[in-house]
């Protein structure tokens, strides 16, 4: 028998997210799940579009404890909401003149007290504020309470078929970094450089390259997420290109820095120091470590403070960055299968930066590299 | 003199968006204006980057009465901000254990008032719920005020340099989208089909492909908004592209409609009756014309209701969609320099359905096409 899929799982796997989210609902009382968000919608239903790119319309899931979600939608989303493994789908015209969802929620959120929501740290509210202001009227019964640590901890553990994905990526983002030196020269314009290596991404199987940030200047860039200017390679150049490509809606996270014709030892030492940090948490990552413990084993290596980044990682998955930070104060605990960026970055002084990432699966033992390792000395291309 | 530039703008660009802010915040008696959202930030500011794909960090831009803009973001994205034409530039370390700028936010708004948000339709609140509501109750005398209608309305009317780059992603776009015949055959895989015709955007000049949608079947498709299936396109498929790609953060939205090998005359009509709707919406879009009257002209045209799409277009610029729309209930009255898509579909019956999409600027007398108009008839290829 061929297993049903749900979007890009199997339905299986939704079973298991939605069992994970009712252990924790029993544990906190909350009666019922409200999700506004992207990630969560796709994550407990396997619901994925480009179309929350347009802001005009508003999506919201529910989970009912005990029960299968319920997907509160616009009717432009209703065909491809019915190819989920989703039972109840209730629809409403939108855009609306006046009720843009609001009396069709409040109608379903009416018989329930403790509503979870993302309320924290990472979370928007993907609705217009007055609607949620108007909900709240409607419903002065109900508590909505900050779930948004317990969700983010649900989603940091990878299933075997999301570690898949993110390997996908990782693999594809690798193969392109590693054909640096056919893609650019000197002289090439930034914008190009950039454009250049979105195709290749492309070319070598991603999805989409949502993210591609980086900078290029003698002896190192000022900056990483300025968008390309047009002043072309010149030799002395240090390029860093950091991208969050795409696979089935899962994100790589890694950087690779190149010099072009020559490097100065200051610039080559640095990237070792980079390297050498990266491996020394890559050392410790175990299931138990804290996500402080590689912060400091990192800054340990590099001997600076982390600057204006502020973090030397962090989770990753259907996001370009998730929960957890490797920050001094998160105190996160690795477990097993969950995938995070290792990026350390120093100052070369002069304002110059210098950062380094890698992408890793916490295991039971030691870790795995997702993305392929970089060379052990800083590459001079050209 | 060379005039300074505040990221892809002259800062007389936005001397010119701030004084309109300020008129309109005098008329409302507005204090400030605060923002968490990436378009406003950077159509007040030119801060333009990716780093938003990020949830983890919220970023807030206020505008005094009388006074430039002040960003309040986070250290990593200092060095990007003070290449701004903003002067007060304020920052915090980023994530924060326990205060993600909300006590230097706090400092910031207390001496007023009467606070300007966006609250209404198509808005978000980029920041943590959490944190606002920390913000309400460390501030009890201040209203926040819906100023999201307000607000819409000055990102509506376009500058000559924002339309400058909405041409130029639109020409970009209609020669990929010529470009069809050459890229396309029958046996590609749809998700072969939406990597080449990504590749081709870059190629001809896109910065971006943040958005493409499409779908294919014999004689129709079912769902616009769809990640692409890794179908091969077969003789009778009707194949439709949907993109908004981005030049200088700048989006065209339109889409192109092909047949392969055949196409039934009942599809060959539809293709028709939705170029007349367009052309008749296009006849009558001038400075004094109300949205909902080019949706009703095009309804008269197609004579059917929207269906599940519920609009048959919408305003266009920094986001995918903007306000207006073209829907029964949208009493925007078009003025000369908005830039607005004709989005008219209709069924096809058997759950299929058939979009066309155009982009026309508004001006004083006829509108102009941005896009370069489709073909008469539905182009056949392979």
């Amino acid at each position: 028998m061929i297993e049903e899929f749900s979007g890009d799982f199997p339905v299986s796997e939704f079973e298991a997210r939605l069992n994970k989210a009712h252990v924790m609902m029993h544990k906190l009382n909350i009666d019922l799940l409200f999700f506004t968000s992207e990630p969560e919608m796709r994550y407990f239903t396997g619901f994925r579009t480009l179309f929350w790119q347009s802001p005009t319309r508003p999506w919201f899931l529910i989970i009912p404890k005990n029960k299968k979600p319920i997907a509160v939608v616009p009717e432009i989303g209703s065909a491809l909401m019915h190819e989920t493994w989703l039972d109840d789908i209730q629809t409403w015209s939108s855009p609306h003149a006046t009720d843009d969802g609001v009396s069709l929620l409040t109608s379903i959120l009416k018989p329930f007290s403790r509503v979870g929501m993302l309320m924290g740290r990472e979370s928007s509210l993907r609705m217009p504020l007055k609607d949620f202001q108007s909900l709240q009227q409607n419903l002065p019964h109900i508590s909505f309470v900050n779930v948004s640590a317990e969700v983010q901890h649900l989603r940091m553990v990878k299933s075997p078929a999301e570690i898949q994905f993110i390997e996908q990526i990782c693999s594809i983002a690798s193969t392109s970094f590693e054909n640096a030196a056919n893609l650019f020269q000197v002289g090439m314009p930034l914008d190009e450089v950039f454009r250049t290596f979105k195709k290749d991404l492309l070319t070598n199987g991603a999805d989409d390259v949502p993210y591609l940030v980086g900078g290029a200047g003698d002896g190192g860039y000022a900056d990483v997420i300025s968008p390309p200017s047009s002043t072309p390679l010149k030799e002395g150049d240090i390029l860093m290109l950091d991208t969050g490509a795409t696979f089935k809606g899962y994100f790589c996270d890694f950087d690779r820095n190149y010099a072009f014709g020559r490097a100065c030892d200051h610039v080559k030492h640095a990237y070792k120091i980079l390297l050498n940090a990266t491996m020394a948490a890559f050392e410790v990552a175990r299931p138990g470590t804290r996500c402080k413990d590689l912060h400091a084993t990192m800054q340990q290596v590099i001997g600076q403070s982390t600057g204006d980044v502020g973090r030397y990682g962090h989770g990753l998955g259907m996001q370009l960055t998730e929960a957890p930070s490797l920050i001094d104060f998160d105190d996160t605990v690795l477990e097993e299968n969950m995938v995070i960026t290792l990026e350390p970055s120093l100052s070369l002084g002069d304002g110059k930066i210098m950062v380094h990432e890698e992408n890793i699966l916490i295991q039971d033992g030691a870790p795995r590299f997702l993305s392929r390792l970089a060379p052990e000395e800083l590459p001079i291309l050209g």
